[in-house]
């Protein structure tokens, strides 16, 4: 085996995954190598139940033989390690605290709808209050949270995709797939002007382009996770 | 009204809220002064709608004339305004990622196995999964986090009582409160030796020990919110 040097990085994540993409992101803005480690989820690497015994989930970035689980905890570490390289997080302490604000809203409440809109499969009735949550609640808090915090530069982090950008982003191809699969668009341009403009700016950005998952491809993706949905909730019933 | 220095702090609280504990705890670590205000969560003041407008939820610190919303994040943002005093996190990047890593899992796991044991009431059946979770699982996973993070030192933190202490110790005045109303101890010496010294040392800490709710008053507190959740449910029925 060879030796390992201390900045040898694996990433172990799935190409459909947003927590994955939000790290390969991070690596991206500081310009990192590393070693993509596709993960089956339907049988495990040791290496991933060694290096993430609690949770046994994806993403985990082994740093040299450190592994670092979470995505936003990962994030906020590759930002820290490699603080010469252009920042993640704001300088500033309140802009961080309210950066971390909206990260947490958007795995907390986004992240819920977008879930809950997917498992709801055919039946419009049970999508019905997560897409009226989604986009009468979740959606327009976070357009008003783009003009608090962006200043009126492209990005939420300003000049450069930054935490929210990276935590907000890594979700816009499930939104696309959530769109296709219920024949709406969700992101509509005359409601959410700010999130359509910086979703387009963000998905075109060089350190995010090759980085998401083609919307084909994962739209089977998430038609499989429907059925197996469904067939555990009818095994339940 | 008076003038604001940008050092005035505002604590919008309540006596038993672990959360707002978490904020009085590293207050207290960095020794600053602030004003305490209890909330009445049955009628908000205008101050913590206007402070937290998304969640509406204490705990708010209000610093100068900016609000910081969510007690992970506004104890990381005490630490790095006054990182002068004593640290709250570690100072190395991947123990930072590690005390995290702990904070989430105790955000996530620890609490909602209290709060389901608490919702459980009577109702034993109800209960069992959760207190299983709880005593096999979740702390488990915490006295061996303990023995890796503390190094043979007293707190998770090392010497000083830290970011996983100020976290999972704001809990254990309601870990207190399920053991007073199921009768049994949950915190069992024999099986948690770590975690039980730990428990001792944290709530004889010269920066905890004013901060932590009386039990006595915590289980009357704890039965009100029984008898609501109770009400609630059997409405919903």
């Amino acid at each position: 085996m060879a030796a390992k040097s201390s900045d040898d990085l694996k990433l172990l994540g799935g190409w459909f995954s947003p927590f994955a993409t939000r790290v390969k992101i991070a690596l991206n803005i500081k310009g990192l190598e590393y070693e993509n480690i596709e993960e089956d989820l339907n049988s495990k690497s040791d290496l991933l139940l060694r290096s993430n015994p609690v949770h046994k989930k994806i993403p985990v970035l082994i740093h040299g033989e450190k592994p670092i689980c979470e995505s936003s905890i990962i994030v906020e570490y590759i930002d820290e390690v490699w603080s010469n390289a252009p920042s993640i997080l704001p300088q500033d302490a309140y802009d961080r605290a309210i950066a971390r604000f909206w990260v947490s809203y958007i795995d907390d409440k986004l992240l819920a709808c977008l879930k809950n809109i997917l498992a709801g499969g055919e039946d419009e009735e049970e999508k019905k209050p997560h897409f009226e949550q989604l986009e009468e609640e979740v959606l327009v808090r976070l357009e008003e949270a783009f003009n608090k915090c962006s200043y009126g530069k492209p990005f939420f982090g300003g000049n450069n995709v930054g935490f929210i950008d990276i935590s907000f982003g890594c979700f816009l191809p499930f939104m696309r797939v959530i769109e296709e699969l219920n024949g709406k668009k969700v992101l509509v341009d005359d409601k959410f002007p700010a999130l359509a403009n910086w979703a387009a700016n963000f998905a075109a950005d060089s350190v995010v382009i090759e980085t998401l998952p083609e919307i084909d491809k994962l739209v089977l993706f998430a038609k499989a996770l429907q059925q197996k949905w469904a067939a555990a909730k009818a095994a339940a019933q």
